[in-house]
């Protein structure tokens, strides 16, 4: 008989595998029993101790549908989805970041100069800016998936208030590779705590909090995809970002302008009395090999 | 600016926690932080693979209720539910193994010589023993809580033609530290193959079969509780145990007996008549420290 230990259960388990098994999913499988065995053993888990990671994962999976992603937060505030990032990202084009748990697929196309505030309260943010490649050179055809809260902090999907794609839209690049629209300035925000992530955010004294951002990401045929988010360098939540997203190149500075100085070309022409923000930001995409 | 790095996200993650985080607590997340980062980084987990991750722990959730527990059966497969039991066993007691996702509680209270076969086809299994301490001292007034699959291989939580307790009971021992049913003997059966585990375990080649075995939780007064389950050693699946829960001391042999030995105090004394199998095996509990 074969005598599983806590000594050999990770070589048993792969001993399990069929011969067909796809290379990369054996390796990927064989350090995820690696770790989750040496994690266990670690720390000697208690049985307690397991019970409770059990009823986490079915809280986390009872609270989440499709419009709560409980199990994506989890991985946000682990660190897990920013690491995921980092391996992935390519140094010659924009850093990407965190999409979070509140995306919603579908949003309508917009044109150069859509407004997105439209009569919610808050300040004018004028974002602007070109898609290029690494070299600078403009990509045309360009879509920019742009998403953010309300004023109250909420997305769209979280908030029965709101229009399905308020805050949300989707702008195609011109031959210059431009983008631009106006929107409402975002506001810094927490992740939802009345679920288990919630919970572990508490017991580990660890506050909810966001910095404020525009998430951004942006499609092109021939380029890698970018997901990324661009945040203010005045956000006092940036050094400690409870999902980990900030990201050196991502944070950038709004830059009020008085009124006259609006530019044309933007549904808000001419109708801006008030001083207003600009978040000038160029996205780089890097070339699929 | 704080800035995360794929080296530093291990520490800014430990960084986030408060003063007043329980120790045990900070020392579990610090290695589950650590483990799960370095998972990634080993495999250079990919974003389509990290989406792969995430929608299998929503299906999971989604499949799961208070009869599925898909989390439960997801750790049994990857061996971490034995790994705990295997961890926090004792050496001076039986061993501990897997109580697996189709436990129920609440079974009824069987008085000793109980049959749970009823009309149900299949050879009559009497299976008997005691409980003791670790020197053989008899404990009175031990829980046994039993529980087995039909010959269908179906659990009754997973069988809606079973009776809510079917093959399900919770005898008291007595003076003499003696429990003692009779039942159907046991058969291999699969673990559902229907959900996120089930794919798992096809992709990896690995069939889902676990070797027969009578489940006994046991609970004594001053004693620590043993979550056990005893398996037949001419079992074709006591190698290759899906869920890793056969250990040596609980493998046991089933002894045909003739009918005329079939003994007196059990319901059904003077009236078997064909021949029936005897598991005899004593439970050791340990005292609490």
């Amino acid at each position: 008989m074969r005598t599983v230990t806590k000594d050999n259960i990770t070589d048993v388990f792969m001993g399990y595998f069929g011969p067909d098994t796809d290379p990369r999913l054996r390796e990927v499988m064989a350090s995820l029993a690696k770790h989750l065995h040496a994690f266990a053993k670690d720390v000697n888990l208690t049985h307690a101790e397991w019970q409770k990671g059990i009823e986490f994962m079915e809280w986390a999976g009872e609270i989440s549908d499709k419009e709560r992603h409980e199990f994506v937060l989890l991985s946000d505030v682990l660190g897990l989805s920013s690491l995921v990032d980092m391996i992935n990202s390519v140094p010659e084009g924009t850093s990407s970041s965190v999409l979070g748990p509140f995306h919603i697929s579908g949003a309508p196309d917009i044109p150069f100069g859509h407004d997105m505030k439209r009569d919610y309260e808050g300040e004018v943010l004028l974002a602007r800016g070109r898609v290029t490649d690494p070299s600078g050179n403009p990509i045309e055809g360009a879509k920019i998936d742009i998403g953010q809260t309300a004023p109250n902090g909420l997305y769209s999907s979280q908030d029965p208030d709101q229009d399905t794609y308020s805050f949300h839209g989707i702008q195609t690049t011109g031959a210059d590779g431009a983008y631009g629209f106006t929107t409402v300035k975002p506001v810094s925000y927490t992740v939802p705590t009345d679920g288990p992530v919630g919970d572990i955010l508490r017991a580990t004294g660890r506050h909810p909090w966001r910095p404020s951002h525009l998430h951004y990401i942006i499609t092109a045929d021939g380029y890698r995809p970018l997901v990324t988010e661009i945040f203010p360098d005045d956000d006092p939540y940036l050094d400690e970002d409870t999902v980990f997203g900030v990201r050196e190149d991502l944070v950038m500075k709004y830059v009020e302008q008085t009124p006259e100085t609006f530019p044309d070309g933007y549904d808000l022409s001419g109708s801006v009395d008030e001083p207003y923000l600009v978040a000038d930001f160029d996205l780089k995409l890097v070339p699929l090999t």
